[in-house]
C-alpha cells in the first residue's frame, strides 16, 4: 500500500522520499517501480528526515497497535516543532486520541488518516479520511487532496476532525462495510439457498443491479466473483470456505455504538454473522442434528428478484441512517463538530463502500447539514416508502423458508421501532420497578399529583414488602 | 439489600455483624429490624473486624467501581492472613480479576458473587453465583447455601469459578435478564399494537403462560403489572415512559460476546431495543414522518397466542443456548473450568431469570455434562421442532404487520445460520480477497494442487493488478 500511496503522489508531480526498515525493498522499489519518477530513497530515518522539506509530512502505514508506538518513538527524535506524523493504518480511535495528545505536548501535530481503497485505490486513488491536529491540515491538504478519489471532480478526501476523528470516521467507514458485505450475502444466500437460481443467474442478478439504485463498487466485484469459474467450469466461489474473520473495526465499531447507546443493529449484525459463520465444524454438528424447513419457490423469478432489490436498497438506507447517528453521538460524546456531507463526499468514492448512493447522502447533507436522520430527508423517505411492501415481503419469506436473514431482519425492525413513537419498554420499565425499585417516569399526558411529571416513580406492585430501594442492583 | 441479606442469614441461625458507614443507619437497623435476632452493631471498621472470628468473611454490598476498591483499600489494614473479602455487588469481572490478583498477593482470599433476585431475594432466598480464591469456598459454603433460594431442595448456589468467574456468570445471567425482558416486551406489544389486544387480554394470557413451559417469574410479573389499574381504572402500565437505560451488565455481556466472537444476537439486539427506546423524542418525530402498514388482525385469536407462546419459548431457548455458549467461551479464552449443570441450578430460583424451564437445563447438563449445544439435547432439539413452524408464522406476521421484533426475529435468524453447514461467508472471503488479497481457504472437498488444502489462497479476479498483499489493511 505504501509503494502504491508514494507512486500516486509521485505521478501527481510530488516529491516523495520511501522508506523502510528493510533497506533491500527499498533498493528494490527505486531501481524498479519507482525509476524516472520524483521518489527519493531513504535508507535510514534519519535520511528520510533530511531529505523532507519543512514542516516535514511523514505517513507511515504500519500494522496498527504497537508498532506505531515503536515507529513514531523512532521518528521523534529527528524532527522539530511543527512538523507532521500521519498515521495511514487502521489504528483504533482511542489510540489516535492519546498519540494526537502526546505528539501535541511535544509540538508535534499527529494526523489519523483513514486510507480506504484497498492496493488499487491507493495507486489510483483512494478514499482518505484525516483528522487529527488542524494546524497540520494546510501542510496537506493539497498533496492528500491531489492522490485522491475523485467523485464528480471533488476530491473523496477532506478534514474529518480533531484527535482521533479522522480514524473514528475510518472505523465506521469499516463497520457499515461490514455491514454491506452481510446485506449482498444474504440476498446470495436468498435467491441460491431460498429460491434455488444457479449462480449464473445469480452474477445476473447483480450485473443488473450494479445499473440502478444499488449500483456500486461491492454489487460490481460480486457480480465479477459469481462469474468466476475455477478451471473445471465450476463457479469458484462455491469452492470457498464459507468462515470469516472479525477482530478488527466491525467489531470496534459495534462496541462503540453500544457504549455511546446508539442501536447500531445492523452493523452488530453483521459482526455476529462472521462469528457464527467462524464455527464451522459446531455448525456442520448441527446441520445433521437440527430441523428447518425445505424452502420451495415457485414464484416469478424477476418479481423475487426485484423485491430482494427493494429489500437490500431499504436495508442499505437503515445501515447508512445508524451509521450517520452513530457519528452525531461521537460528535457529541467526543465534542468533535463532524461534517457529514463531507464524510459521505470521501466515502463516495475510493473506497470500498464507495456507491452512487453516497452523492445522494452528500447531496441530503449539504441541502441541510442539521438534518436530524438520513431517513427524514425526502429521498430516503421516499425510497423507503417504495421499497417497504417488497423488503417486508422478503423478510417473511425468509422466516418462512429457513434462510437466515439478520441484517435484513433487524434493518426492518430498526425502522419499525424508530418509527414508533412509543414502544413496549414500558412494560419493560415496570419490570423493573417491580423486581428492583428501580422507579419509572410517567408519560407527560398522564401526569397527576400521584404520578409527577418527570419525577421518578415507585410503586408498590405487590402490596407487599416494604420501601425497597436497590441501589446496588443494576439491571 | 445488605439488611434483608443480614436478616436472612441470622433467621438460619447465623451471628452476622452489620456495618454502615453511616452509623446511624447501624443504630436504626439494630434497634427495629434487628432487634432480637443474632446480629451486632458495629460502629466502625475496627469494631467490625473485632467482632468476626476467623478466617473472617466479609461481604460488601456497595455500589460497582470504585467504591468497591475503596472499601477493600480501608479493610486491609484490619484484616490478618486467610480472612475472605466477597464483593456482593454487581463488579465488572475484570475488576473481580484484578482484586482477586491483588488480594491474593497479600495473602486474602477474594469471592466475587453475583447476587439476584432484588430485595425481596436477598431476604427470602437469592440466587448466589460466588467465585474467586477457591480457599475460600469451605469456610462460606454453608451460610452461603443456607441463605440462598431452594429449588427442589437444592441451594441455588454453587461454587462457580476462580477469579472473576462469578461476576462473570452473574453478568451473563443479568445479560439473558435483558433477553427475557424484551422477549417478553415483543410479546405483549405484538398482542397490543398487532393483533389489538386489551390489557386485560394481555393479562389473561401471561397469567395462563404462567403455568405452562414458561413458567418463570418475569411471565407471572407480568401478569401482574398487565392487570395493576391505576387510580382511575385504567392499566398503570400505559402511563410509563416507555424509555429503557442500558448503561449496565447487558451492555458488558454484549461486548464480552463480541470480543469472544460468539454470536449472542440476542442479549445484543435487546440492549439496542433498550437504546432505541431511549431516543423517544426522536421517534416522536420519527412517527410523524416515516410510514407503515396499519396491522389488522382478523385470525383466530386463541391460535394466535398459542403460535405467541411457540415463538417466545423458542426465542428464549436461542437465548439461553447462545448464552451457554458464550460462558463455553469464556471458560476457554480465561482457562475457568466452569460447570453448567450448576449455573443453570443457581438461575433455577431466587433471581430474576428464574424459571421452570431452568430445571430442564440442569438436567440436560447433569445428564451429559459435555453437552456441545444445548439445542442438541432432545429436549431442546423437541421443543424447537414443536415450535418452528408458529415461531416462523409470528416473525413473518410482525414484518408484514410492521410490529418490530428484533428479539425474535434475531433468535430465528441466529437457528436457521447455527442449522447451516454452509452460510453465504464464502462469498464474503471473495469479496475481502478481491478487494484485499486477505486470501481464502478452501472447502476440504474442493481441495485441488490449485487450490491447496488448508491454505491462504489469494486469487487474481480481475486479471488486472500485480500480486498485491494487505497487511495493513483489516476488513
Amino acid at each position: 500500500m505504501g509503494q502504491n500511496l508514494i507512486l500516486n503522489a509521485a505521478d501527481k508531480g510530488y516529491t516523495v522520499v520511501a522508506y523502510n526498515r528493510t533497506v533491500s525493498k527499498v533498493d528494490h522499489f527505486l531501481e524498479n517501480e519507482a525509476k524516472g519518477k520524483s521518489i527519493i530513497g531513504a535508507h535510514s530515518i534519519e535520511e528520510l528526515v533530511a531529505n523532507l522539506k519543512r514542516p516535514r509530512a511523514i505517513v507511515l502505514l504500519v500494522k496498527a497497535g504497537p508498532a506505531v508506538d515503536a515507529f513514531i518513538e523512532q521518528l521523534v527524535p529527528h524532527l522539530e516543532k511543527g512538523d507532521i506524523i500521519i498515521d495511514g493504518g487502521n489504528s483504533h480511535f482511542p489510540d489516535s486520541n492519546r498519540r494526537y495528545e502526546e505528539l501535541k505536548e511535544k509540538g508535534l501535530l499527529f494526523v489519523g488518516s483513514g486510507v480506504s481503497g484497498g492496493e488499487e485505490g491507493a495507486r489510483t486513488g483512494p478514499s482518505l479520511m484525516p483528522g487529527g491536529h488542524p494546524d497540520a491540515w494546510p501542510a496537506i491538504k493539497n498533496i492528500f487532496q491531489d492522490i485522491a478519489a475523485k467523485s464528480d471532480n471533488e476530491p473523496c478526501c477532506d478534514w474529518v476532525g480533531p484527535a482521533g476523528a479522522g480514524h473514528y470516521v475510518k472505523m465506521v467507514h469499516n463497520g457499515i462495510e461490514y455491514g454491506d458485505m452481510q446485506l449482498i450475502c444474504e440476498a446470495y444466500d436468498l435467491m441460491k439457498r431460498g429460491a434455488g437460481f444457479s449462480n449464473k443467474e445469480i452474477a445476473e442478478v447483480f450485473a443488473k443491479w450494479n445499473t440502478g439504485v444499488l449500483d456500486s463498487f461491492l454489487i460490481e466485484i460480486t457480480r465479477d466473483i459469481l462469474a468466476y469459474n475455477d478451471d473445471d467450469g465450476t463457479p469458484l466461489v462455491e469452492k470457498i470456505l464459507d468462515t470469516a474473520g472479525q477482530k478488527g473495526t466491525g467489531k470496534w465499531t459495534a462496541i462503540n455504538a453500544l457504549d455511546l447507546g446508539m442501536p447500531v443493529t445492523l452493523i452488530g449484525e453483521a459482526v455476529f454473522a462472521r462469528t457464527l459463520s467462524a464455527i464451522k465444524e459446531e455448525r456442520g454438528r448441527a446441520s445433521e442434528k437440527l430441523t428447518g424447513p425445505q424452502p420451495k419457490f415457485d414464484g416469478d423469478k424477476q418479481k423475487f428478484v426485484d423485491q430482494l432489490e427493494q429489500a437490500l436498497y431499504a436495508s442499505k438506507i437503515i445501515s447508512y441512517a445508524q451509521g450517520f447517528m452513530l457519528i452525531r453521538e461521537a460528535g457529541r460524546e467526543y465534542g468533535w463538530k463532524l461534517n457529514n456531507a463531507g464524510i459521505a463526499l470521501m466515502w463516495r468514492g475510493g473506497c470500498i463502500i464507495r456507491s452512487v448512493f453516497l452523492a445522494e447522502i452528500t447531496k441530503a447533507y449539504r441541502e441541510n447539514p442539521e438534518l436530524e436522520n438520513l431517513l427524514f430527508h425526502p429521498f430516503f423517505k421516499n425510497a423507503i416508502d417504495k421499497a417497504q411492501d417488497s423488503w417486508r415481503q422478503v423478510v417473511a419469506s425468509s422466516a418462512i423458508w429457513g434462510v437466515p436473514t439478520p441484517a435484513f431482519s433487524t434493518a426492518l425492525s430498526f425502522y419499525d421501532g424508530y418509527r414508533s413513537a412509543r414502544l413496549p419498554a414500558n412494560l419493560l420499565q415496570a419490570q423493573r420497578d417491580y423486581f428492583g425499585a428501580h422507579t419509572f417516569k410517567v408519560l407527560d399526558e398522564y401526569a397527576s399529583d400521584k404520578l409527577p411529571k418527570g419525577q421518578d416513580i415507585h410503586i408498590n406492585w405487590t402490596g407487599r414488602g416494604g420501601n425497597v430501594s436497590a441501589s446496588t442492583y443494576d439491571a
